[in-house]
């Protein structure tokens, strides 16, 4: 990939604005904590992991800036970051888990020092960074095996390098499959209303890797006429019991998959897996502006006073999954086939 | 409805540009056979119903405006205006019968007199286009009686108005319905690539009933989440064993509401069934441009060398189908519960 998804700079990150892809390529440089917090909210960065990343940079950012302060106001200034980096995307668990690390470092009182708190800062989210490319690549082996020779597979969204910082999830399974010489093409849904099928598109373009795109109304058209052997879908947070949410329209295609008997595999990261939600019920489910339905970047496609329902996520049972693949290896989903 | 979906004013027919829609009200005048074509060709004017009147319109228009030629120089006329519309749209079952009717009118040679003619074509068009209301009328009346009192309701594409220059199939269903009190609310499905649910969006929101608009990757995320009683869709073409053709989206719509209990109602005139076609696997299924996908409205979203599959129909199994509703009432489908 010509430009990187995300770079550190010395005291600065470098995001590539996913907001202009497909159409252009184009960074921006976050310099203060409410510029990271920005760039969540406005989704020039996004994928749960890649949230995580970048707010856990964010907070660095912070105690970077205020180094120079006494640790009161030090202090001060990284938890005012820490908040308002929490309050950016209420469904991504890897966010509120990636704070939870860099708040543990700032709880480390035995440092005292603003500076050597910064670098303590800085080095935790270069190990969040790095630990997930580590994870993307374990999981990305561990995925490939399930998908047969030459097959045909179908995902959603991005969850690709965009969406990690890594080689991605299900994208970065579908990427080493390829590699492998098992995807022979890859069905790649738009996604709306943010279509971030054209990230995957983009992403997959790039990598030479052969892709259709495809409207979201023909996922069960191309099921139908297309021998597909797989779907590999990313997530946001999956509860106890076994329930998925990720993007709206996964619950839609896990179904369709069951009824063509095509394999339906989410890829996640282990941090995803969230212990303490014990059902797919107990996820809260975000719903964005109904702007983001209304327009098609800029354009209004839709008068501004017509109704809309925009629901960011959905919940897939248990039951409709067939394997959970996470760094640690492969788990049974509830599919009965 | 302020500005009505098609006018006969004396001399010429008078039609709202359904391509400006909803973000704009605006009407053309058609005053040449060109023009009629043009605006099919454009899909100023579109729905198979609304297609053939229109088409039938634009024989009449070319028959008028040649009726003081010698007869042999209006024979040529009017023919010349059959073929041009003919060539419109290939696919549409209601055009060719819209101009077959037309055709056997112009072949009456008893009136022999190009004054005489014109007239008659005009009457023949008019009667098209009344005969559609009457069935419209009474597939309203059919179809609303399936609906329980107070129910969510969902629907695909355009189906309205719109689409057939009455008051419409399965949205005039909807339309009745709501008038007797049967029907709380409305989900509409944006219907990519071109987005037609904008135009039931737009009658809905115009005739005052209450709907949402929603991404089409959230009709399953709406049927696990909110009470809804049934979808009511359209069909552009029904094969002897009763599968469904009809605009891209339905058939996974289909499968969701099998899923969740929801009735599944196709709405179509009987010029929709199509006896001699025997399955749905042999209705051929168009598909058209992947610009239609690559762009919305005028803006590219996605790069013009990026490949996309873009098919415009997909095929709904009769075991999908609750029940079949038209001017004749109403046939049991296949669905099992």
């Amino acid at each position: 990939m010509g430009v990187p998804v995300i770079s550190w700079k010395n005291d600065y990150l470098m995001v590539l604005d996913q907001t202009k892809l497909p159409l252009r390529e184009q960074s921006v440089d976050l310099t203060k904590p409410e510029e990271y917090a920005r760039a969540i909210r406005d989704m020039k960065v996004r994928g749960a992991p890649l949230i995580g990343i970048v707010a856990a940079y964010g907070v660095a950012q912070a105690a970077l800036n205020s180094q120079n302060e006494q640790f009161a106001e030090f202090e001060k200034h990284v938890r005012r970051a820490l908040e308002s980096l929490a309050a950016t995307r209420p469904t991504a668990v890897n966010l509120f888990w990636a704070l939870k690390r860099m708040q543990a470092v700032l709880d480390d009182n035995i440092l005292r020092s603003p500076a050597k708190h910064a670098l303590a800062l800085l080095n935790e989210a270069k190990s969040i960074h790095r630990e997930q490319v580590e994870a993307d690549r374990a999981m990305a082996m561990n995925g490939a095996a399930l998908i047969p020779r030459n097959s045909n597979v179908l995902t959603i969204c991005n969850t690709g390098a965009l969406a990690t910082g890594g080689e991605g999830t299900a994208l970065g399974v579908i990427f080493e499959a390829h590699r492998q010489k098992r995807v022979k093409r890859v069905f790649v849904p738009e996604t709306r209303p943010r279509m971030q099928g054209r990230l995957t598109a983009w992403e997959l373009h790039k990598g030479r890797v052969p892709y259709k795109f495809i409207p979201d109304t023909s996922v069960g058209a191309l099921l139908s006429r297309e021998e597909v052997a797989a779907a590999i879908v990313g997530a946001d947070r999956i509860a106890a019991n076994g329930d998925v949410a990720n993007k709206i329209g996964t619950y839609q295609m896990a179904v369709l998959c069951a009824r063509h008997g095509v394999k339906f595999i989410v890829a996640a990261p282990r941090s995803t897996f969230d212990a303490g939600c014990p059902t797919g019920n107990d996820i809260t489910i975000e719903e964005r502006d109904g702007d983001e339905v209304r327009k098609v970047g800029r354009c209004f496609v839709l008068p501004k006073e017509y109704l809309v329902w925009n629901p960011a996520f959905d919940i897939t049972p248990r039951e409709l999954i067939s394997h959970y693949v996470s760094e640690d290896g492969v788990e049974s989903g509830g599919r009965e086939d």
